[in-house]
């Protein structure tokens, strides 16, 4: 079912209207008067709808339904990944919000090779990709993605979490379904991974110190662009969220 | 450390000698004498080597251990995929033997709309592509990858596995962690995943009916080359080998 994104939804009554570029995309999709569509408000809640009439520059759908979204899972998790070379980002933004990641959030550390001077400039496309991620998979709420140049700020804020997992590959780690055995109870979570070279031993011990767990997914070499898709598919899979 | 697949290592004494592609590739990465180096037989074992020398047409390694090579889970996972459109297979690949699998089979149903009839000129890159992630990922095997025609040959090889997961999007339907409750017991698992438009509901009556578990992998709606690596993650996440 075609789904839509609405910042706002203060005016909705029976009715709901539909402006701007939604009002264009639903012309594209030339979606008929009388076919279902959801109306989202961003926040995790669905408006379940039936178009009435949709012209360029607005659409009219009857409201069915408001509903909690069943794409949201229980669990908010926020991503932080090592800035990596190219369009990795794109791919683990696409991916993590198909996954159920409530946040994505790009940092600079020691081994990061990509120039991050421009990053700024490529905010707007990776929110875009995440918008359209999140109407294609069902999600309830379009997960933001930013920029955090401070390792320890990403530490801080990572950690602020009800659990911190901080994927590193060598040394005393703990085993990550030790880590989430715990999973169903949390309400948030944090998962770190980092650039195409990994993280230093510093920096490995500084997410220690702050109360991270020092996590190991097992002997088998992730990508970059894989580790955080597949610890946080583990996490939703331990708290419940896969089912 | 770098890795290499050689076939034949009957003539394996205290050193290992390296021939063809692979004495190319050590010179191109120009490993020098001294070097720690990890052959693999491609059926679990690792040689751990030193290398003694290296040419344009054969290098020479020290074999210092040989141990059961750590990458490989304890459960055989077979992935089939309903064939996707372009370069998806290529991205199922390469995620999947990172992330465990023992074989990816490209299958033909009902809603694949991706033409069938150039398959087979496709399956030489294909299975370079397996050879490359599994050598970046530190695997014990180079995954096949291969392509079935007969969607009911499929369900027939699927289902001898100790376990056959499908995954479908409506209807009756397992959660995955109900249907991966016994998952550390598991030798053999067979995945099996739809193309863009999922399956047909009679497909999905045929695999219950050949024994296949239907799974639901929750609310949120996960892309055809998404799905594959999900529901691996989880199977190995449950099988503890993950750790």
């Amino acid at each position: 079912m075609p789904r839509f994104f609405v910042n706002d939804t203060e005016e909705f009554g029976k009715t709901a209207v539909i402006r701007g570029r939604d009002a264009e995309h639903i012309r594209v999709l030339r979606l008929r008067p009388g076919e279902a569509m959801t109306i989202c408000d961003g926040r995790g809640t669905d408006y379940r709808c039936r178009l009435v009439r949709s012209d360029k520059d607005e659409a009219e759908a009857e409201i069915l339904e408001v509903v909690p979204c069943p794409g949201e899972p229980s669990v908010k998790v926020r991503i932080f990944c090592g800035l990596p070379k190219g369009d990795k980002t794109d791919y683990i933004i696409q991916k993590c919000v198909e996954a159920g990641a409530s946040e994505i959030v790009f940092f600079d550390s020691e081994r990061v090779i990509q120039r991050t001077d421009g990053v700024s400039k490529k905010l707007e496309r990776w929110n875009r990709i995440s918008e359209e991620a999140a109407k294609q998979s069902g999600r309830g709420i379009i997960p933001t993605v930013s920029w955090m140049p401070g390792f320890g700020q990403m530490l801080k804020e990572a950690t602020e979490c009800d659990s911190a997992l901080f994927m590193y590959e060598t040394g005393k780690r703990k085993a990550l379904s030790e880590a989430l055995k715990d999973a169903k109870e949390l309400n948030t979570a944090a998962i770190i991974t980092g650039p195409e070279g990994g993280f230093e031993p510093s920096e490995a011990e500084a997410a220690r110190q702050t109360g991270a767990h020092i996590c190991s997914m097992g002997a088998r070499i992730l990508r970059c662009e894989t580790a955080p898709v597949v610890a946080l598919t583990s996490l939703m899979f331990a708290s419940g969220n896969l089912e």
